[in-house]
C-alpha cells in the first residue's frame, strides 16, 4: 500500500535554525485547484505563523504552500515576528512564482527567540528542489522536535475501482519540553472535496482526537492541523450527502486519531498510556469536561505513574469538574474490566489485589458512567513521573 | 498577648484512629447562645461528615460543639458512613447533655475506610473532660495528618477599652498527600454577631484567603472553614453597620490570609512561595482566572522549580485562560521588580541574568497587568518538585 497522495509533494532541508546536522525546514506543495481547511491554537498569545497563516487562507487566494519550520516557534516576537513569517512567505512566492497569500507558515520550537529569516530564505531553493510525493516519512521528521520518533499514519480506501489516500504527519506535544513541543498535523488526500466541507470534516475528526488529548492542560502558542485534498482523482467530488462521503471522513477521522495516539504514547516522562472513557453523560460536552478534569489532575497522574489503584483521587476529580447536580449515587467506575466504584461507593467485590493488577499495565482504560443520560467522550492522556518534572525544570538551564 | 477565645473551649485525645502515639480527636466547646458559621467543599463527592455538618446547621439548633478526627477521611464509604458520622455526633451529644443535631462532625484521612465509630466514642469522654480556653495550640498539632507544623494565627483589637480576639488553627493541604490532606480551618472570636452577618464575612475573608491558594488544584472531599462567635463580650452585638464592624472584619480577613499563606508554605514538595498578582482585569473573576491558569500549569511550577525565567510558559498561560477578547499588545509582566514583558513582548531592557536572580528567590512575586480595567486578584501557590511526584506516588505503595 502506497501513502503516496497524488497532487501533494514534499521537501525537506537543513536551513540549521537551531542545529546544524538535520532537517529542520518542510515545504509541502499542493496542486492547483486544491482546497485547504485548518485549524489553529485557541491560545490569545497565538504566535506570528498562525496569525500569518489565518490571514492568508481568509484571503480565498487558494493555498498552494505549507512552510513549516522546527527548531524556533517565533512566538512572543511581537511586530518583528509577524513581519519575520510574513518574509518567510513571500520568499517562498517568488522562488515558486506564486502569491504569498498562497504559504500558509507554521513554526514550532523555543518561544521568545527571532526567526533567523534569513538562513529560511538560503535553505528554501533546495527544499523545493526535491519535492516528491514520497517524502512523507522525510517530512515527520523535519517537523519534530523533542519527539523521539516521526508520527506518520495512512489509510487507503477504493471506491469504484479508484484509490483515496489520506496520509497524515504530526509531532509535539510529547511531556518533553511541551514548551517547545507545540503539536503540529499535516494530513493530506487526493479526494475532490470543497473547502467547506472540508473545514466541517476537520473540525469533527480534531475534536475526536486532537482535542481529546491532553498532557498537561497546557496549550501551546503555535498549534496547528491542516487537511489538503488534492481533487487528483477521477472520482466525482464528496459532498457530505454524497453516499461514499462515510467512508472517505471514517478514513480522516482515523489518521487522525492515530496521529493523536502517537503523540501520547511519545510523551518520554509518560510511562503508562490512559484512557478515559466517560459515558451516561448528559451532554458530550459534560462527558468531556469530567474526563479532562480526570486528565489534569496531578494527584490522579502520580497515582497512575505508581501504579497505585487510588481511586479515592479518581472519584474525587469526577466530583470537582462542576457537574450540575451530579448524583453521586448514580456514579460507577471501572480500570479496565475490574469495577471499583458502584453507585457512588466501593464496589462490594472490589479488591486493592484486583485494581493492582491492572494499574500494573502500561495501557489502562478508565471508564466511568454518570448515570445522566446517553453521551459519551473519550479523553487520552499519560501519567506525571519524575522525568516530567526533571525535563521541564532541566529544560534551558 | 493571649489567643484565648472567651467562651469557646477545646480538648484534645488519643483516639487511635490511625496511629496510636498522637491526638487525633478533637472537640471543640462554644458556650450557648453563640453563632456559627461555616463553608465546605465544593466537590461533589463531598464526605459523610460535610453533608451531616450542613444538615446539623440547617436544623437552626445552634451549634453547641465541633467533633474534628484525623487519620480516616470517612469519605466515599456511603450510607455506612453517613450513619457513622451521626453515631459520633449523637454519642459526643449524649455525653454533654445536648442535642445531636447541635454537633458539627469534621473528618480528614484516608478516604475509602470506614470511620472506626467505636474508638471514638471511647475517647469522647477523656476529650470533654479536658476541654479549656487555652488548647489551642494542643488542638492545632490534634487536627495534623501530613502537616510538617501546626498552623496558628491570632488577632486582637480592642473597642472601647474591651478585648475582642480571632484565633484560628488550619491544616492541610500541603503537597504531601494531597488526597488525605484536606483542607480545615476553624476559626473563634468572643465577639458577638449574628449568623447572617457571620456567614457574609466568613464567605468575603474565604474568597480572599482559602479560596485563593492552589496546591495543584484539586479539590478535597472534606475541606471545611468553621468561624464561631460565642458573643462572650460586654460589646454590643456587631452588624455590618456597626462603626467597629470593619477592625473586626479585618482581624478576621487577617487570621484566615495567615493561615492560609501558612498553608502554602506547608507544602513538604514546595521548595519556593509564589504570589502571582493579576491587575487591571475587567473583572475580580477574570483576574482569579488567570492567576489559577498561571499558578495550575505544570509548565510553570516546574520552572519556578527549576529557578528558570521561562517567560513563554507564563505568557502562554495567560494566553489560554479563556479571556474574551484579549489584547495581547496590553499585557505586561514582572518577576518581583523586573519588568519581563511590554506590551505582549519581551521587555526591552529585560535581561536572562535579572530574570534568573528573581527566580532564584525563595518567595516570589509575579505579577501581570491585562490592561482591560480596575480589577484584581492575587493567587498563592508553589512549585512543583520531584518530592511532589515522589510523595503522591509512594503514598499507599
Amino acid at each position: 500500500m502506497s501513502i503516496k497522495v497524488n497532487g501533494i509533494r514534499l521537501g525537506t532541508t537543513q536551513a540549521g535554525i537551531k542545529r546544524p546536522d538535520r532537517d529542520d525546514l518542510l515545504v509541502i506543495e499542493i496542486s492547483e485547484g486544491s482546497t485547504c481547511s485548518a485549524v489553529f491554537t485557541q491560545n490569545a498569545f497565538c504566535a506570528a505563523p498562525v496569525v500569518i497563516a489565518r490571514e492568508h487562507l481568509n484571503t480565498g487566494h487558494g493555498t498552494r504552500w505549507l512552510l513549516i519550520n522546527s527548531g524556533n516557534a517565533n512566538a512572543g516576537t511581537g511586530v518583528r515576528g509577524i513581519e519575520s513569517a510574513r518574509a518567510t512567505c513571500h520568499e517562498l512566492a517568488m522562488l515558486s512564482g506564486g502569491k504569498k497569500e498562497q504559504v500558509l507558515p507554521f513554526s514550532t520550537g523555543v518561544i521568545g527567540e527571532y526567526l533567523p529569516v534569513e538562513k529560511i530564505a538560503l535553505a528554501l531553493p533546495h527544499a523545493l528542489s526535491c519535492l516528491e510525493e514520497d517524502h512523507w516519512e522525510k517530512a515527520a521528521c523535519a517537523i519534530m522536535t523533542t519527539d523521539t520518533r516521526p508520527k506518520i499514519a495512512s489509510r487507503s480506501i477504493c471506491l469504484h475501482g479508484e484509490s483515496i489516500v489520506v496520509t497524515g504527519i504530526a509531532k509535539g506535544a510529547g511531556m518533553i519540553h511541551p514548551n517547545m513541543a507545540t503539536m503540529l498535523a499535516f494530513v493530506g488526500t487526493n479526494a475532490k472535496v470543497d473547502r467547506v466541507t472540508l473545514q466541517t470534516l476537520l473540525r469533527e475528526a480534531a475534536d475526536d482526537s486532537f482535542n481529546s488529548i491532553t498532557v498537561d492542560g497546557d496549550t501551546s502558542t503555535n498549534d496547528a492541523l491542516v487537511l489538503l485534498a488534492s481533487g487528483h482523482t477521477a472520482l466525482p467530488e464528496l459532498t457530505e450527502n454524497h453516499p461514499d462521503f462515510p467512508s472517505f471522513a471514517q478514513a480522516v477521522r482515523e489518521v487522525c486519531s492515530e496521529l493523536a495516539e502517537a503523540i501520547i504514547r511519545d510523551g518520554e516522562g509518560a510511562t503508562k498510556f490512559i484512557r478515559i472513557v466517560v459515558q451516561e453523560a448528559y451532554s458530550r460536552e459534560e462527558a468531556q469536561t469530567v474526563g479532562k478534569t480526570i486528565a489534569h489532575s496531578p494527584l490522579v497522574k502520580t497515582a497512575f505513574f505508581a501504579s497505585d489503584p487510588n481511586w479515592g483521587r479518581l472519584l474525587a476529580a469526577v466530583g470537582r469538574a462542576g457537574i450540575k447536580a451530579l448524583d453521586i449515587h448514580r456514579v460507577s467506575l471501572w480500570l479496565d474490566a475490574v469495577q471499583v466504584v458502584a453507585g457512588g461507593e466501593r464496589a462490594a467485590d472490589y479488591t486493592e489485589e484486583a485494581g493492582a493488577a491492572v494499574m500494573a499495565r502500561p495501557d489502562i482504560t478508565v471508564r466511568v458512567t454518570l448515570g445522566r443520560g446517553n453521551s459519551t467522550h473519550t479523553t487520552l492522556t499519560c501519567d506525571f513521573s519524575y522525568d516530567y518534572v526533571r525535563i521541564n525544570a532541566e529544560y534551558r538551564t
